[in-house]
């Protein structure tokens, strides 16, 4: 049984009566459909259904998941295909590549990433076998062979992953030509966007200064004064709903809320747009403009979801060499209690509003998130967030969250992956690991049967769909 | 079995072999007389005896654990019947307010509230349904009918639920006049007082000023001077003792502590005095106070109790229109090795002082109050408090904090609850916890069933009655 | 079964499934070589091989795991024996002190401690009743009459204890008396140095400027120069590696580094040797030399050991009359984020290079151990430490760490004791812990058998060779 590359139990607690507890509850919901509120696909691969090319390019180069761990190990990014800022060369043999990770694949032991890499090998894939140096040509041209086939389209995969909606992410100065291709076609119900507004609202960003006139271009607002560039935020805002979109996104490294004058504004924009920007000054506007985007939520009814915490690019040689995204973005102490008070004193109070929040500090569960939304009316805990994925993270999260916060708090599960064909992995593992709490509470006289079933549902499928308004 | 309102077995480990050790240790403790030796019961309850009214006044509207929940799901504090600070009309139709409760019950699934009140229900009511929208009235007319017979007075509830002594805490400023009222009687002996002075100690409280007068007033002491401050302060203390109180209360927002000489004392008392105090002045004045009361208490043999890290009335409107203890109180970082040193290098190493250290900070565990409480002769860990007096919050505090401090330097459990009729549900909740806690070190080899059988004991009963001087 | 000495299925699971896996994983390492590669026994024992003199001065007096906590209850460490710095008075009657350890012996229940000891009666002195009040006196003649046999001499015991390697540690100015002793023999390869320069490199130590002097002396370098200073430590580096040594250690209060130019170490180091240096100053000196270790370790091939976050002798009274290591060594947060910053940008990107994180706050396994280990190559995390190696304490680490960091960026287990007949009960709990982890893995389908058996030896064995270079 343990050598099984997939065991249908897997997950599920040892104990014989809370295995059949579990078992029972997940029957109930792995078909039901997968609703993937936040995350980050390519939208170019719905509107132009183009095959995938390759395992290496579609499976592990964009993988930051895997590529981290082998460069962890002293093996350079230069040969794993990954391209460089510069263009410079790197290895373009991808079935060389596709060795290498072969070779390496016992690092991910324990890992989630080997749990999801399984599940697409073996499910999507149907390879029955293990992972292995024996086993990686074979893999790699399988792979292939299948990938050319138009049941690997990725409208064809949407449809056999029982995808109900996915929602991709874009920048407020993207031009969305993605679904402005699929508008008025079925699919337009299925692929929509997430506003992610940091490339015009941080000032951090090298590009912020250029990204704020384009966002004055696009939207024929002037910008350069704070309250053209707020009418900017909201006509993208408008675009952004259009194509699908109910929600906005805020990776800020920190949850600081901020709560100025209109003049502290005015001023602090101009600062900020001299293109010599404080540290000080870049928090500062950030601050602010998660308060300004709960307003604007407000107004026109979006989910705000904001995602503080992540250092990112921290490895400075890396990003020279290499850009964004590199596996080198490390969680940081996060203050949530200090931090959203000043959007919380504003908007705090508001039951039409409703912010989403995740945490990589996963100190925060106990200590403030699940008391904070166990309060304010606005606020609902997102799932457990990129390293906390994973079985043991997510047990952290209902172990420590649930008796303070409750689970209508909460809003089921996200995948946030740019790794398309591992979703349902994701989403399984989710489901598993749910019914698994679930059916603890219950073994354990803390839930009712009936109870767990509810859940479990609600779980699976439908907070995400109320949380998210979809 | 899994539908049962209260499983026979609830929180025992599902394991059969750890599950029979664990039925086994709880059979001996489970009927052991309560000892409650920290709480906010209201002393007029004992001492006038008097019915409660209704299920709505009793059960619900006095407790933020409930109402903080229906509040983070939209539904307004004015709904649920809680007083306005300003008079201003709320639900008055207990009834319906009943049925609000009944019918958003659901959101209590997985915590803690959920299985107080059941088994308040079954347990205390005898009512064997699920509670819900359907069964709303029925409970409703039930509960009313039994609150009016004698069996449900305060006093009967006490020698229903075996409580052998509880304690209740008072203000400073507090005349204690319902611990009057029973002096001399055999209540005295089970009421009890505690003292908490935070009232006329922290100059962050609106009403600071006026209860440092009102305390000369009352101690004949002239409280303008930090010495006739001081002098005051032992007084109400010697009083409180005459009242059965054999410990002190600290609820500060941090852990700091000061040892001030006696000129910047004198200084400092006069800024706080002076009515415009800075938060800086406030925080170091209560330090300053933490270390006084230690020194009072190593004089008087009254056991000190320090209850930092929450963050009061975050929520600034919901304060300004409902007051203090509305489910806004927010835990915060808390820092027990910077913040206690001055106390601790001036009275660390005095075994005859007692001082019992609770958080809200859970990673202080393992890292902080374990390393601490296994050194100084002083100090002992209180159990698990307010958002971490739940099942999984018990069986983290004994995973994370005896390996390092052992059981010996605990203290039992405090329900430290108003709720008076979810006392034995709560310390029912804690005896099933370590019960299997110790079930599970036994059934592992880590401890021996005959030590585990002693230790059962210490924790349901012996250890606080000695941790407390009782 | 409960009430034996030692089960010998103590800390596996509970579930027979599971406890079936971790018996025979269990089965499969249990009796390999144990590789102790950071510990601080005295390396004058295995040069002269001297019979230890009696139970109390072996077992209870120098370990503070044990004194510290009956310290905690109110026990003076003079009733104890343990040595003062004025060398004043304290108790010398070792019968009478053992005595006082049986009588507390209940303290230690379901601490490391108790179980250690217990398997130090049970297999090392065959003693097989409870250590109790009862058997004090039958355990210490028995225990006084085994230590003076040839069987229990240090070498003996190192044979028997099937320990292939033991580090040892010691100072930058130690002169490796004993190492030099064993040169030449075949106990040099078993008993190996480890290069500890806090003395000679933390100028908040009252002793750093006599040290720095007397590096000068040993090593014939300038130190009065910064230049001088660091060829003496290289010089010295040498030295230790010429006595087995293939890592070196750093036992800072926080993880700061810093990379500051030639001219400003220069100026700071001058400072520091003035001998009235800032905190800041000793803080930034410690920083700098962080990163000039990592530096040499860069070029001499020596592993470093990074030990941040004790807050070392926090007890003022106790360590002016005991001095150090008296247990009240306290945690405090760490920072590996900010702190590594400098260390890591200048040699992060290095795959020669191994640093071997360690941390006393539970908080940064998940946070920002396992994210920095999981991506830069010079990255390692040692075993869990101090406090938290532990049952619980292993636990937490594994559970924490590894799905992002996975199992091959970790190191095996250190003993890092004094206490050397622990040793080998150390490094049972490790292994059993470790395999009852993978048993999990395996009964969940996270892990197949095949490969948990695999990682049984690594975590046993190989990692801790392969990643100290042994």
């Amino acid at each position: 049984m343990t050598n099984l590359l997939l065991d249908p139990d897997r997950l599920f607690p040892a104990d014989p009566s809370q295995r059949e507890i579990t078992r029972d509850l997940y029957a109930g919901v792995k078909d039901l459909p997968i609703i993937s509120p936040h995350g980050h696909t390519d939208p170019s691969w719905f509107a132009e259904n183009k095959c995938f090319t390759d395992a290496t390019s579609l499976l592990l180069i964009p993988d930051h998941y895997l590529f981290r761990m082998l460069y962890s190990q002293g093996i350079s990014l230069e040969s794993l295909g990954v391209p460089r800022v510069d263009g410079g060369p790197v290895e373009t043999d991808m079935r060389k590549i596709w060795r290498v990770f072969a070779n390496n694949y016992y690092l991910f032991r324990g890992t989630p990433s080997a749990m999801w890499m399984d599940h697409v090998f073996y499910e999507i894939f149907g390879l029955d076998e293990a992972f292995s140096p024996n086993t990686a040509d074979a893999f790699y041209d399988h792979i292939n062979a299948q990938l050319i086939t138009d049941a690997f389209r990725p409208r064809a995969l949407l449809d056999r992953f029982n995808i109900e909606v996915i929602a991709t992410t874009e920048g407020a100065v993207d031009d969305l030509p993605h679904h402005r291709a699929i508008a008025g076609t079925p699919w337009a119900k299925r692929v929509v966007t997430t506003f992610r507004p940091d490339d015009a609202a941080d000032p951090d960003r090298e590009d912020f200064v250029q990204n704020v006139a384009l966002l004055g271009e696009i939207t024929g607002e002037d910008t350069t004064s704070w309250d053209g560039y707020l009418a900017a935020m909201q006509a993208r805002r408008a675009t952004f709903r259009e194509f699908g979109a109910t929600a906005t996104d805020h990776g800020h490294p920190t949850a600081l809320t901020a709560d100025l004058s209109k003049k502290e504004c005015d001023a602090l924009f101009a600062r900020c747009l001299s293109g010599e920007v404080s540290a000080a000054d870049a928090e500062l506007f950030r601050a602010q403009m998660l308060t300004e985007m709960a307003g604007m939520s407000l107004e026109d009814g979006m989910v705000m979801q904001i995602h503080p915490g992540s250092r990112r690019n921290v490895n400075a040689e890396l990003f020279e060499k290499f850009g964004r995204d590199k596996g080198a973005d490390i969680p940081s102490k996060t203050d949530y209690l200090d931090g959203l008070q000043a959007l919380l004193n504003k908007f705090g109070n508001e039951p039409r509003l409703k912010i989403i929040l995740f945490t990589l500090d996963e100190t925060t569960y106990s200590r403030e998130l699940a008391p904070l939304a166990g309060h304010y009316p606005c606020l609902k805990l997102g799932p457990p967030w990129w390293f906390h994925d994973s079985p043991e993270g997510m047990l952290r999260f209902r172990q420590q969250a649930t008796e303070t916060a409750g689970f209508y708090n909460t809003v089921g599960f996200n995948d946030d992956t740019r790794a398309f064909l591992s979703i349902p992995a994701r989403h399984d593992v989710a489901r598993r690991m749910d019914c698994r709490f679930l059916a603890t509470l219950v073994s354990e006289g803390r839930l009712r049967l009936n109870e767990a079933e509810e859940l479990s549902h609600d779980l699976a499928y439908g907070l995400a769909k109320q949380g998210y308004n979809l």
